[in-house]
Parts: structure tokens; C-alpha cells; sequence
């Protein structure tokens, strides 16, 4: 199995994609001497209105800095629903010899559009990831089921995303068996940990032939955050064998546990709530984060959201 | 299944079994609206020469105003350690018409003397639970699994309890087949949650017969801490449809959530390495507390730990 670290792409909806320079330092030399295959490093995206970092963009600069500085394949990802094939050329001719894939992060409902894209990204050379969202609602996407044959054509990876961070093992078992049903892609996993499940969601993934496994550090991510990679390499070191250098883990661990002090990611009610119902937790974000409203009123307009009353 | 909540007893070990009167009352009046079965409120102890606060002894005053503020079945726990036949008596005639069941923390190299104790202790008219530490080493004691065929004549409740938090799902059915091959008693489970494996480690308990789950709010418990009550009521509602009243649920977690800001229980690296090699968590929480030592250091002993290596 290989392991891909997205903390500076998925810790991003933290720090809108901004990190100091010591922190991103210590991020690429202590993976240097980790068990990892792949750092995801960023989005490359076309110019928003909005304000959004230097990793949201990954700028050339940005994209030689991270090449100097590790020597772990590195990928960027894109939006799907905001890049088509003829921003490719644009958006991929800097990364062309620094960046080993490109992930492409789409809603199962665009996936022939996203096919399209794939193409025109993988004949620039890269390695293509399909990083696919809402897994737990795929079973409802007949069209979306009846194109997974066209993914091996254009992709190396085929991720299942767990979006609302609400999928137990036995789904991902499922999930698993209904796409090797379709596609010969090798499969990826990315979890989400409303309920702290990503890390058993993980390795069921793999015992179930899932090749490549997301983690960020001390599970930096959107909402209640991701799988944690020290997690998930200190089980495989005392299952599996996998060698750590556990003083540049927990050197990588410490520099991201003083960003959390300030931004606290990691679950909490609200966030289990919106996890074990399916409910969107960009929402749940923007309330926790905002710490305008009580648990209570967020546990409240969860409940409605669930019921389908409107918020006052 | 039924759930009992141990957040003030095993809460204990951060506040060295003091709480406030506001968070004791908002406690037992925010339980009185959901559905848990028990409330294990603390020790009962022979005097000891450190200084240990009121949910160490639970003196009559105390179990006199969780029985008037709960409308739950009351537990309070004696370590076997520490107490002999002999003590019963004093021990627990206070606890007559109060508690309901009483528990007893023991190894499980002293079956055979938890034995005696728990007759003394089932005379008396209470409910018995016994609480194993170790699971993970279980197979290893013959003469322990040969007594197990002695426990349902006294007790109501066998625990299983991960002390390391090291176990894995397939850990815990095998563990309830061992004991399930050897006694008709009920089983429980005490999870800790090094390895964030707490919730999928007790739903799959249940699933294999556990009659009986332990939980403390917030995770509230010694080293990395409990199962999050929290994240099983959720989990748990949205499953198995049981009614969750979520304004007592947030009321209770927002109290314990202020002590956790002080105290910061919960799992990171040093106890995800120690539950990860079943190495006890007691040296690590007191590193981790102290503040004292880099993380650094505690991985760099933990390993030599692992390794026999004896510490500078």
C-alpha cells in the first residue's frame, strides 16, 4: 500500500491555504524520513475573487520551493467544477517535472466531464487521481456506476471519498466491491473522522485492496478533520513493520498540534451529528469556527437540517 | 444493550476526583434525560496517605446527592488491589438503597481472590461487575480462564477492558468467544481510545453479545481516555434509532469541554505509540501532564521501553 499526506492541501481550509515558512520547512524535511509516497502540496486553481493562499494556487515559486525541499513525489489537485480541459495547459505546463500527479476533485454526478479532463491531463505526462466524493450516496448514481468502465482509461488512482466523515467499515467494504466491479483502477481511500472511524475505515480499505491511503498531520482538514497520519503510521509500524522515524514524526506532529491550539480542527458534537446523518459539514464549519453560536443552536439547526425545517 | 457512563470516576484520574458542584449538578441532570442505564460516580476506598478527592471515597454526602439529583441506576467501583473481604462491610453499607451495582477493578491474576470478594460484596444485595484489565493478554493467563467458569455465580456484568487501547475490532470478538466458551455471565466492554478505535471496538462488542458499554463524556478518563458517550449516543441514534434528547447531550458536553481545555485528555502521539505496543499508559500520562519532557523524549522511551532498553 502507499500513503498519500494531504495536510497542506486539506489543512488549507483552516489557514486559507496559507503556512509559515518554518512550518512548511519542517513539514517537507521530516517527511523526508518518513514512510510516505506522496505529499499533496495544493490546489492549482484558475484566479478566484475571493482571498485564498499560496496553497490554493501553487504558484511556480511555490511548486520549486516543494521540489527542493523533499524528495517525495508531489501532487496538486484540482476542482473540478472549476477547471475544464482548456485551462489544462495553463494550469499544469509549470508543474511538468516537479509534479508527479494530479487529482482531480469531483462530485460523482460529473464524472463524464471529469473523464474529459482526465484525458487531457494525463497526456501531459502526469499520473491522474479521481478523488470522488459522497461514497456513501454512489449506490443512488446509476450513470455515474455505469461510466466507472471508462476510469481505468484516463486514471492511476480511483479515490472513494467519505465527505460527510459517516461511513463504518462495512460500507467501505460495500463501496470497495461495487467499484472493482467496474474498473480495474487501482483504489484509493480518503476519510474523513466525524466519528473516528477513519483510521478502521482505513485499514479495512487496504485489507480490502485498496492501494493508496490519504492521512494529514494530526488529521489537519476541513470540518472534523482527516485520518491522522501519525495514526495511522505508528498502527502500521506495530501491525505491519513499517519502519518510522518517530523523531521526525513527532517533530512534524508538534510544529501542526501549534496550529490546531489556534484553529482547533478534530471532532466534536456538531461534527458527529452532521457525520452520522450525512449532512454536509461545510456548514457545521462555519459555525463551529465562527464560535457565534452555541452547540446547542448548531445541534438544533443539525436536527432541523435533518428533518427538513427551516432555520430561523 | 445497556450503556453506563463512568465520566466522574474514571474523569477522576485528571482531577484527582474532585469536580465542581455546577459541573457535578449539571452532570446528573443532563443524564436524567438520556439514555444511559448507569452512572458510575466513583471509588469507594480504605484511606490512602496521598491526597484524593471526594469521588475517590464517595462519602455518604456524596451518594446521597447523586441519588437525589439522578433518576439513573448508581455504580460506584473498588480497585481489588487494595480492598479484602474484610472491608465490605464498611465499604459499602453506606451504599445500601443507593447504588445499585458495584464493580470491581481488578488483574486478572487475582480471579480467584476478585471471587471471594464479590460474594462478600453480592450478599449485601447489590449487582456485581467484574472490571478485567488486560484483554490483550488475556490468552495468556490458563489459570484465569480456567476460573471463568466460576464468575456467573457471583457476578451480574464481566468487563472486558482494553487497558493499552491497543485492541483492533477482530481483537475484541476473539476476546468475547474466549470468555463467551467459559461463562454464561453478561459481557461488557471498556474501551480506551489510543488508537481511536473506541467506538468501532464497542459497536463491534455489541454486535458479538456484549450485553453492556462503557463511555465517559468527552472521552473524560485516564491517558488518551474513554469512548466519547457523546459519540456513541450519536452513533447509536442514527443506527439504531435511540432517542437522544441533543440540548441535555451538548449541556453536559459543553461542561466537561471546559475542564478539557485544562486538562486536554484525549489521544496524541506518545499514547497512540504506547497503545499501539500495549505499553501502560500510567508513565505516559504523567511525561504527557508534566509538559515536562519533549514528545520527542516520551516516543524516544517509549521505544526503548519497547525495546528493554532502560531509560536515562
Amino acid at each position: 500500500m502507499k500513503i498519500l499526506d494531504c495536510t497542506l492541501r486539506d489543512g488549507g481550509y483552516y489557514t486559507e491555504w496559507d503556512f509559515s515558512k518554518e512550518v512548511v520547512e519542517k513539514y517537507f524535511k521530516s517527511f523526508n524520513d518518513l514512510p510516505v509516497d506522496y505529499l499533496e502540496i495544493g490546489y492549482r486553481s484558475n484566479p478566484m475573487r475571493e482571498y485564498l493562499g499560496e496553497y490554493f494556487y501553487c504558484p511556480q515559486y511555490v511548486l520549486e520551493q516543494a521540489h527542493t525541499l523533499s524528495n517525495k513525489k508531489l501532487v496538486v489537485i484540482l476542482n473540478e467544477k472549476d477547471v475544464r480541459p482548456e485551462h489544462v495547459p495553463a494550469l499544469l505546463t509549470p508543474c511538468v517535472g516537479i509534479i508527479s500527479m494530479v487529482r482531480i476533485a469531483l462530485d460523482p454526478e460529473q464524472l463524464s466531464r471529469a473523464l474529459v479532463l482526465a484525458e487531457a491531463i494525463k497526456k501531459m505526462g502526469f499520473e491522474v487521481g479521481f478523488n470522488v466524493m459522497y461514497m456513501s450516496k454512489w449506490k443512488q448514481y446509476s450513470a455515474f456506476l455505469d461510466e466507472l468502465k471508462y476510469v481505468d482509461a484516463v486514471a492511476d488512482y480511483f479515490y472513494m471519498v467519505d465527505s460527510y466523515g459517516g461511513v463504518y467499515p462495512k460500507d467501505v467494504v460495500e463501496t470497495i466491491d461495487l467499484v472493482k466491479q467496474r474498473t480495474a483502477c487501482k483504489i484509493g481511500f480518503h476519510g474523513h473522522n466525524n466519528l473516528e472511524l477513519a483510521l478502521i475505515n482505513s485499514l479495512t480499505a487496504v485489507e480490502h485492496g485498496a492501494a493508496m491511503i490519504d492521512a494529514t498531520v494530526t488529521g489537519m482538514g476541513r470540518g472534523a478533520g482527516n485520518l491522522k497520519t501519525e495514526l495511522l503510521l505508528t498502527a502500521l509500524n506495530s501491525r505491519a513493520d513499517v519502519k518510522v522515524d518517530f523523531n521526525a514524526l513527532s517533530n512534524v506532529v508538534d510544529a501542526f498540534e501549534k496550529l490546531q491550539e489556534h484553529y482547533g480542527w478534530g471532532t466534536n458534537l456538531p461534527y458527529m451529528v452532521s457525520g452520522a446523518n450525512s449532512l454536509p459539514q461545510k456548514d457545521v464549519m462555519e459555525w463551529v469556527t465562527k464560535r457565534f453560536y452555541s452547540f446547542n443552536s448548531i445541534i438544533r439547526a443539525l436536527h432541523n437540517q435533518k428533518e427538513k425545517i427551516e432555520d430561523n
